[in-house]
């Protein structure tokens, strides 16, 4: 287990690998350790990056170190600006650190990442990384908040949030939901666009089933798992999943062998939304896991539509919800394309369509471009200052820039594209 | 012939009845010598009044006068803002008024304002008239596009837009956009509001009888009519529209006897608008006329809601057409009535309502508020130069404030309510 080797050796080590096997490795390694968005382990990515972290978790390092990283993950806290329920105040609560690394000392060395990484091989697999330039830019939007890693199946290069749309909805979807949910799917496919969703009974998996069926993109549809993509769940749509994995992408943020359970399926609902430049439910009760997807897309500054269904149908109730909150009304997959189109792409001639390709950029966007450095890359927490504005709106808009070309990462920060 | 002799004595009389009867007696005289939004006929009552407007259509003023009247005209029509095609530049077209009065001169000896006024009384019906405490505010928001008086059968005082909802539709509804009118209407008056629409088949008829079959309001439903409310038009509804006239309002700007055209349904849609605080449409196809009923609305600065429906269904292609375009999104009576209730007269809590009824007042609405007079009136083309607005923005923000109690009409336009 090289990572928990480095770890003993004290120091990482180049030895079996470059710089960037070790930084695969630690990640791989840390998303088998702690449960996406682990306050304290997102903390010690963050602040150290992952093979420091890794080796941070281990317990090698030293208790001197540890009372200052202690006070360092404090003082991180402060910038959550005062918002005693974030996750930086939950890793910087006293004992935090100390309880976290008590747990996962004694697994670092059981982890067995390379052991994961070639069974990912074996399925036909790779783990992707932030460093890799496949690294998705929708992603990014999420800030902290972004996955360590993903476990993927399938050949082709992981598709762009820009040209990719999420259509989720209810699992006990009626006859009505399917329907649109194929039809909107195959459309937005034939467009070209891949469809992202959630892999479940329903709405996802029509959604995939007719995504597959066009011929268009290279990467018709991603299933985005809340368990490891080796397994099938639900297991009514194994065939259907594998299909997916073939032709399209199954992805998770968690290592093969991981059972979905609910947590995992809420967090992975924010990485559907940053995946796609825009989500469309389908159909949803008044509550409904696919309107927390639709919140997270409208946080991270995505567009969001609703398909309109009958007032008497519980399972078009959330999608009227989403409407009366200012989603977009969405009735086939021509209306859904034109939302996402980039200017000129519109299918219709739409006056209004254009003035919204023209006028892209809100203010906060333009604030935040404004702020970006041309060379060396600048950090949320100083790009907040100079616009003005919360790391949190900086995020969001970091995103977005992304999402059009506006912006990207660089060393120590994100900076103007060059085609910016 | 009052109306007439009194043209033909020169000079209108006080004999036979007082200021306020002659002016009433001319405005119905008016309402059937021209078409509603006639351009001439709307300037000529705007610039001198209803009694002396009848005098100058007998043709009695002295061509000196008319020459006078003509570029009047043409100055009135500079306040259009250059837009040539609009009704100002129509009336001052050179011309323009010599063949309207050409036109008219010989048919005002044969108007017989006071059979028709007869015929009213013998119906239960009455005029009403701008110049009666009765006349609704919200109708001060058309402007100069207001109805000359309104032909009136139903016992009650005309009810307050802000206190009245329009749901409207189309003519062949299928079964869903029947039953969701009828709960809907139910919903409404069993909540205190009257019912609006416009007395056809489909959702207008379902709305009135729904509506009728609650006891809440002294005035269950209004059916505004495209012609006179002795024609009970479409024939299948007579029954409903007797019952309509006997329990609420059968209403039209035309006089008894006038037939329902294509273009008086059209102009009969802005009425239907003005009367309500809220516009519901329930099922419309891509065009049709409750969409310009919902149009004027927004014109208005009414609020406009859409019924969501099957995306299959074209009797539904309207409503998701108004949804993407801004309408509130409309599922039942409850939501309906959280659109237009009061402050604090929400029926569940939604902070959001509470929100939205504080900041009820838009930036436009507050800078014509601060404009207003408290004591004599202003005019609207004084108060557009005193809030730096346009007129049309100015007309849109008065019907608002009326709305809401703020501002009222009074000798020489408009000035602070007492109350506001």
């Amino acid at each position: 287990m090289t990572g928990g080797q480095q770890a003993r050796g004290g120091r990482p080590q180049q030895a079996g690998g470059s710089g960037m096997d070790q930084v695969r490795v630690a990640r791989a390694a840390l998303s088998r350790l702690f449960e996406p968005l682990d306050p304290v382990g997102t903390l010690l990515v963050e602040a150290f990056g992952p093979a420091e972290a890794l080796r941070i978790a281990a317990g090698r390092a030293p208790a001197e170190e540890v009372g200052a990283l202690a006070s360092s993950l404090q003082g991180a806290a402060g910038a959550d600006h005062g918002d005693a329920s974030g996750p930086r105040a939950a890793a910087a609560r006293p004992g935090a650190l100390a309880s976290a690394l008590e747990r996962w000392a004694p697994r670092v060395p059981h982890l067995a990442p390379e052991r994961d990484l070639e069974a990912m091989a074996r399925l036909g697999g790779r783990l992707v990384i932030p460093e890799d330039a496949e690294w998705p830019a929708g992603l990014l939007g999420l800030g902290a908040e972004g996955p360590l890693c993903l476990w993927v199946r399938g050949d082709e290069s992981l598709p762009a949030a820009e040209r990719s749309v999420a259509i989720v909805g209810s699992r006990d979807a009626t006859g009505y939901g399917i329907s649109v949910a194929g039809e909107l799917a195959r459309g937005m496919a034939d467009l070209g666009l891949t469809v992202v969703s959630g892999g479940a009974y329903g709405v996802d998996g029509q959604a995939h089933r007719a995504a597959l069926t066009s011929c268009t993109p290279a990467v018709p549809t991603v299933a985005v798992m809340a368990g490891g993509v080796d397994r099938y769940y639900p297991s009514g749509n194994e065939e259907l999943l594998r299909e997916v994995a073939r032709r399209g992408h199954l992805v998770s943020e968690l290592p093969p062998g991981a059972s979905p359970s609910k947590h995992r399926f809420l967090k992975r609902n924010r990485l559907i939304a940053a995946l796609s430049a825009l989500t469309v439910v389908v159909e949803a009760r008044w509550r409904s896991g696919a309107l927390s997807t639709a919140r997270r897309a409208a946080d991270l500054g995505r567009l969001v539509a609703a398909v309109p269904g009958s007032v008497y149908s519980a399972n078009s109730a959330g999608c009227h919800r989403l409407l009366r909150d200012g989603a977009a009304c969405v009735t086939d997959a021509k209306e859904a394309y034109e939302l996402v189109a980039p200017s000129g792409e519109g299918l219709t001639e739409d006056p209004e369509g254009q003035v919204r390709a023209h006028d892209g950029l809100s203010l906060v966007d333009l604030m935040v471009l404004e702020a970006l450095p041309v060379r060396r890359g600048a950090g949320v927490e100083s790009l907040a200052v100079v616009a003005g504005l919360s790391e949190a709106e900086v995020r969001a808009a970091l995103g977005r820039l992304c999402l059009v070309g506006l912006c990207e990462r660089s060393e120590g920060g994100w900076r103007r594209s060059r085609k910016g």
